[in-house]
């Protein structure tokens, strides 16, 4: 393959892998199956490690090996640029044992981080946003990174308390049922009427924007905006920062409308 | 990798090759994403020449060669079940080349054939049908082995004529603003409306069943039954059968209803 090629790890979780694939079909200004980008995909989902459980110390096996291995797979594959959409293994005890992982391997493929391009997206796309709300998984929200990415930008953040908190990520998020994580098409009424209560709650908080701190999220909520609010979609911006990087010719101008 | 792998060769058309693995995701007993099965996916369109132009003799390039590649280097990445989820090219003078290319090399890997599984599905899943119509790209009813696999098992096998044939075709898979090869999420209506009067033509013509012969078909007909008419869709029998090759218990039942 001459082409650079756009390589996923899809497996953390596996819908959030395939919803980050289908984002970057969406995002591509194509008007026939040849003018789509070359993709390789690899989804290990047994053998990454829960990286809530991880962070939270239920668990001592660190998903970053999984993962590492998962991206040196893809770069054995001809990927060039990769992404991983999951918030949550982007927390520091996680991405930086990965990035040791694959330092001393990476020749022709480069890893981009989903949260960085985030952080970029919305100081460039939400120029008038100052109060940015999150909704995670629990490890997303105890690792902390997007505050503490975001604040020395100038942005206020806020979070849900505890127990609202604790019911996205129990019930919307992870419940054996009717969470997203095992139900995602379509998603259950009871997994999305907790996270736009959570939405609810952070627009209460006075949140101009509100980020999808989990790649599952925004199955359950595809809005782009509510009511006032910018719905930030970070496995959608990863999705444009590949296309970008690979073939910026084909990237769809954004558009807050669909 | 010590587990069994499924393999995807997703680029014949993009849209399918993401449609086959959620399908495998959703056909998959799994409460965690741990225990979803692991998958490897390689997308080329740019490097895969339109089937049905090949077919028709509007191009002298065998797609074959390109989906050989794929296969090959998904073994190369440990895949041991390999499905393609494109029905036209399964014509026998782009699988036949297919075949050729990867027989001096496949060694792990085996390929499943989608057509095969669906007629064999036909034959346990809906024992009283009798009359099978098919809907698909001109390619695939041009090459005719929908026809040529079911007569000699005794079904009557009923297709379209040329104009509504060459409407399914042109309108709703391949027009460049509302066919499904350019916009599936969600399908326009236009799109969804002529397939749907395919559906009822061949109904009037008897069909106790309906073959969705192209992988982008079920994209806008998502039923499993429209009144008494089985509608067949052979990417959910091949996400089945790859499940049923690589952890049989893992595979869901089957069920008519959803």
């Amino acid at each position: 393959m001459t082409e650079p090629i756009i390589g996923i790890i899809a497996g953390a979780g596996p819908f959030a892998g395939l919803d980050l694939a289908t984002k970057i079909l969406e995002q591509t200004d194509a008007s026939c199956d040849q003018e789509y980008l070359p993709m390789v995909s690899v989804s290990t989902p047994g053998e990454i490690e829960d990286r809530t459980r991880f962070l939270l110390g239920e668990s001592e096996e660190n998903p970053a090996y999984a993962l590492a291995k998962n991206f040196l797979d893809l770069q054995t594959m001809n990927a060039k640029v990769i992404g991983m959409p999951c918030n949550t293994a982007h927390a520091a005890p996680i991405l930086e044992v990965f990035h040791q992982e694959i330092a001393p391997h990476a020749k022709s493929a480069r890893y981009l981080d989903m949260i960085q391009e985030t952080v970029n997206f919305i100081g460039s796309e939400c120029p008038t946003v100052k109060n940015i709300g999150i909704l995670s998984t629990l490890g997303t929200w105890k690792a902390g990174f997007y505050p503490e990415l975001l604040e020395p930008e100038c942005y206020n953040t806020l979070v849900l308390d505890d127990s609202q908190q604790t019911r996205i990520h129990e019930e919307a998020l992870f419940h054996k049922k009717h969470g997203i994580k095992v139900q995602a098409n379509p998603v259950t009424k009871t997994a999305r009427n907790i996270l736009l209560e959570g939405v609810e709650s952070l627009q209460k908080m006075n949140a101009d924007a509100v980020i999808l701190g989990c790649t599952e999220i925004p199955i359950g909520i595809p809005e782009r905006k509510i009511g006032r609010t910018f719905i930030i979609d970070p496995g959608l911006i990863l999705a444009r920062a590949l296309i970008r990087e690979t073939a910026p010719e084909k990237l769809l101008p954004w558009n807050w409308n669909n």
